[in-house]
């Protein structure tokens, strides 16, 4: 053996020890939820797209969800408009609908060229094409708010389509109504709404947070893996509240429609997504069907 | 027989003189450049949308390459930049060619809608997609006019992989390269190149003319068919000049690349391209290679 | 623009309404029944076959069945026989059944090359092949009419694997009973019974009369649109009668078995059928199940 | 075992013989020109009919082409019309044309219905169909027959169709003129041209004789095997002439176009088409390419 | 007729006689338990091996299953050891399971290369290959009789693959326990096991045995045909016994878990297998659903 | 982060460190040659496998070509027979053949078994299984050498076949000869062969030496990568002898048929084959065609 043939032999090694995980997840579907600072950061995102293209080159089948957030602000300011939120939700005009759908657009494309240019084909739909999502108006406390739809049907043909067809799909969460009007949809909601619909195993969401906690205030609290169960208590006891809270919803409502497995992943550790599916312990809360065995350490 | 039998044997008889051009060209490729005027007119676009789709549901394979010249420049204004051309060409630094990608993506998403509403089943794709578009910088007299493209290379398995699915593939002329940078392509190009890579029976250009003339001065001079030797000895003749210059190059190389009808077809005029396709008499020129029979009554 | 294109507008103008018919019946199966005065006069044969060339080209899946009547007639008589009837069925006996095998199978192969001759593939087979049509003997008030069948037994598989192959099928109505002998089936019920085995979206029949009559002796009460339970009140109160009965019947099978409308349409009007499929308004009447939306302006 | 165990044993015996013959042509396409003498006696047809479809059961794809000669004349007769022949040629004008045509059709449905009857899929067309024969006007010695055509193009696909959905195919020889005019073909230029045109491993013409002789008074002298080259001096030096000549040079054209081996078969005699395949010994006389290996005991 | 063609008539007759049982079974899935005396001469074996191709041929799909008993013992002894059994069962030690092994997988590839060199495509697997075998350990009567398993799973999914692609599949009876250790199968269980997972039509058991007799001491009470339920009768009035006794259980298993018919065949008759099959009366027992048709001449 | 995710971050990157070697080979077939002490040592054999397993995971197609050598000296043995070598190739009399078969076979289940047990399906074949490996006696120095053959042709078919099947093919390098009887073949000659029939892009042979020394007595002086013309002037000039040379012999034919890389890597080293393709540095030596570029740091 030659003298660095050591630190090439631990990372064999650690190839290795990705193997029960890769045979697990062969050609499961994984539905990744991409935003926050995950976006903002250049090297977080090269390291997000990295991990997804190889979670479909070991032979799962990820699916992207982006959304845009901070760059819609940034053109809407561009243009000389004051963004507007009412309960968190952007109040959504026509024009400002548009720079949405320019910007989603962008970072969609921008996407299929990081995922085209690691050598794997890509394509880059939004809720449009191939009727993939239909929405209806939403209102917010009975308000108005525009060009904000939730999702009231998927049509999943496309993506199994793509996938037939060995493209890595990434979805950017506009949608059309019966009008044929168009309609920014919440990027958590898209995802959830089209893992259900394709039959996901599992659903990732990278956030900026590190996961649940037990104790908000108790750092060490994290919660590594928690049954669906015990979720809604927590939610009921009133432990979860503020900006978990929908997102909680979400990763309940796609567990019981199917999903094996929902993964909240700080998004801020880079390959945060690989150390949750490759390793015996998750990084970030997992959220399981009551009738799934925990498998994490904590 | 009821009072407007009449009025409605008529209609039928138009359909059914339709049918040795439906028949002839079944399960054809046509490639459609779409652009200039009949994209401004909101009637015109969707007479333009209506018709191709026609053509996908009686049995061509359309495919759409658009552009979006007016909207780019309306956004470049926008955030207060000046739109600058050199030799014709857009003077694309990198903020507007991230205005350019972005209304594009919009523009093409609104296609999509459009033909979506039509019951019809689409997809919207850049040339990023699938590596569809490969590009390399092109130069104006020397002089680096930024983020401009052209094409070195066309995979062309997205188009045949959404074809073989049953979508109508609609593109946006914005390309990758080799270090994966983004490119703005001028769409007859693209259209050509597309047209050309896929085997396309015909090539379609919507213009806002009428179509090439013997004579510029004389509007008599319309040119129905030509071959295309005919057309080089125009152009050697001088004859031909301007912008239509590049157009009947294009024209000229995909006739030679194999695609056996290139029509130049007024936009401005509804269902120009039925009545170019479905009569026995286009209404802009057709070029055609020279070992193909004319068969429009001029 | 030159001066008639005014008239080319308007030929593509119907085009374009046709779209939406066209979208809706896309890759549907109808089963057309063409007999009668269509089928004897050579201008309306060649009108017909090439509607029913159009409705394929445009993507609809036609099947026809086809009678033979004048023509078995004019050859019974040829070798100098007397055509004989019992309650409107042919007295069939084996020399009977020979001719009207042989006659039957010409017209079969006459509108193969009728359809071929417009460049679409067609097959000519009768009920034998492939097993399509399985009969028992059929007697009328209890007299052996000779080898006149019942279709008991249908096995469509012949045509699938011929739509597949896109083929467009053309049926001639003879049959094998269980020891193979060759019997006549009665156009309209192998139609009928061909449209439920293949679970057909429409079956038309082309008739020498208008339609059905709320009033038998005012032409003026022609019924476009009935649904299937109006229909039956319609015979339960003596309105329908003689020879249109059993067709009626027929249509009412149909409909209880999953096909959505059955045309009866004027078989002597040229283009009667498309103009009933492609406009907002039927020639003939159209029964409809009673959960189907009429949709003709009467 | 029991006591008429030993003729159950020797039954066993033959089939295991017959395994390398099998083996040989699995899969393998025969034509086999189907007329004469075995087509008029019922036991002989029923004979030819089962022998194959046991060709096609056990892995072979036989192709029939059949005639149907003394049955033509009869209904001619019936007609009161008297057949009329130049130069062995039956002179065909429009009325015998659609005679001819249908008796063709009745033989072809007959000869589909004795197969079903054995279970096997089979489908009768005849040249008409999915435009397989085209033909032009044939003349005798310069003079106008009628209606009697020569093959001038085969399109096989119709065939490649059936066959993949495992039909037998049974063909009449009627095809259509540029004009989409009928036109009767013989029988033996028919089977040739398929046979060459779907690549045939084998075509085996049933006929009246029992094969070729070397010396035509000398029943002892008939020949067994003879490679192209030897048949073509047989020619040439006049040993062969008459009926003979036109089918040799049929056999000697299919070998030339690639078909292994053409066998001309005594149809007189029962089952001789299995005898001639299944066994050491053929009952007729093959003639092989000049390059294939002889094997049959003379 | 040449001097023998009456010799050859009579062959061709044999194979015609054939053709309603090749019908009958066409595509049809055989399970054939290959062992016994069959198994240890040589001319018996190439029997019974061209018997089994020739199914394939004729267009069933058999699949074998062997034993190796004499074999395993002779190697045993070879390496010095006494071969023990336990109420008819191979006492199986870590040593003797490896011997057994892999005498098995010779047996399993002589029997491939027989199959071979009849032109016919074979695989011999074990059922450790694809996963086809699983087992639990099994106990005589609650003794510990080592590596001899119970199958408790199979996976046919390696035998569909196969024959999908043509193979004729040879079985040797080895498979996992769920630690992925090596068990012995008994032959008669496996083929029983197999027949029930693919869906067999047939199972046939080729025996050292005539069949099954009414009164095991009057040979001319040998059943040919047997309902599952008077079998079960039988065994419940002590008619059955012995060694019979399992094979017979797993007849009765395989009736009621859809095999249509089990055929106990007396191995030591050459081409028993076919004469049971392509005769009107069997060769030896054949066990069949309550609600089949007996069709032997006893 | 938690105390130790510094540690999984690390294990993350690694795999992330493999994705533009997976991307690289995504699909390609490598061939791998499995034997000597890897084959002996049962943790390296475990390493072996689920290193083979998880390339075939990743994307790979990898085929396993393994010999047997130890424990067939083993088996003749152990029923008294003494090993004879001529030049290095074992005499192979019928009984030693019989053994030597029966302990590939078992050694290529054993294979299966490890390969299952990881969740991946496998099949075990020898080169008689579809006819894969066809051989003619080898004589060494002219002397009869018994049933040792070397391979006259390749059938890859069954290999694509499993592979279509997702199957990772375990082949036992024993053929047939024209008559059907059995050969040992040289495991080295096997994988050369089927690397070459099968188009594979790596021939991997798994040795008992680091690989090729420019100087055979300086350790210092292994080659990393060398070109095939390179390689050519050492056998030349006489550096690379002894059991090297046919080994280099064969790397060489297999270059020149069209593999990309052979890799001749140190079994006796775990993990060493994912070294070799995972990482920027070999562990033992590739021999690459002169037109491929070196990629390796020395």
């Amino acid at each position: 053996m030659r003298k660095d043939d050591e630190k090439y032999l631990e990372k064999a090694a650690v190839l290795v020890e990705a193997l029960p995980y890769i045979q697990k997840f062969n050609r499961k579907v994984i539905v990744v939820k991409y935003g926050g600072s995950a976006m903002v950061d250049e090297n977080l995102k090269k390291s997000v797209i990295s991990d997804v293209t190889l979670l479909k080159l070991v032979g799962f089948k990820p699916i992207i969800v982006h959304g845009g957030g901070k760059e819609i602000s940034k053109w809407v300011g561009k243009v000389g408009k004051e963004p507007e939120f009412i309960n968190g939700l952007r109040v959504t005009d026509e024009e400002t609908m548009e720079i949405a759908e320019m910007v989603l657009g962008r970072v969609n494309k921008s996407l299929v060229s990081m995922v085209e240019s690691l050598g794997v084909k890509a394509i880059g739909i939004s809720g449009k094409d191939g009727g993939l999502l239909k929405v209806k108006k939403k209102y917010s406390d009975g308000k108005d708010i525009g060009y904000v739809g939730e999702i009231s049907e998927v049509d999943p043909q496309i993506l199994f389509d793509m996938m037939e067809k060995d493209f890595l799909p990434i979805i950017c969460p506009v949608g059309l109504d019966d009008e044929f009007n168009t309609y920014n949809i919440n990027a958590d909601d898209a995802a959830c709404a089209v893992a259900r619909a394709v039959g996901a195993n599992k659903l990732a969401f990278l956030t900026d947070i590190e996961g649940l906690y037990r104790d908000f205030n108790d750092k060490s609290s994290l919660i590594s893996e928690i049954k669906v169960s015990e979720a809604k208590e927590l939610i009921a006891g009133g432990t979860i509240g503020g900006g978990m809270l929908p997102k909680l919803s979400n990763c309940i409502d796609a567990i019981e429609a199917g999903v094996s497995r929902v993964h909240i992943i700080d998004g801020r550790i880079p390959h945060s997504i690989l150390m949750e599916i490759f390793s015996d312990r998750g990084v970030g809360t997992a959220i399981l069907g009551d009738t799934e065995e925990k498998f994490y350490h904590e």
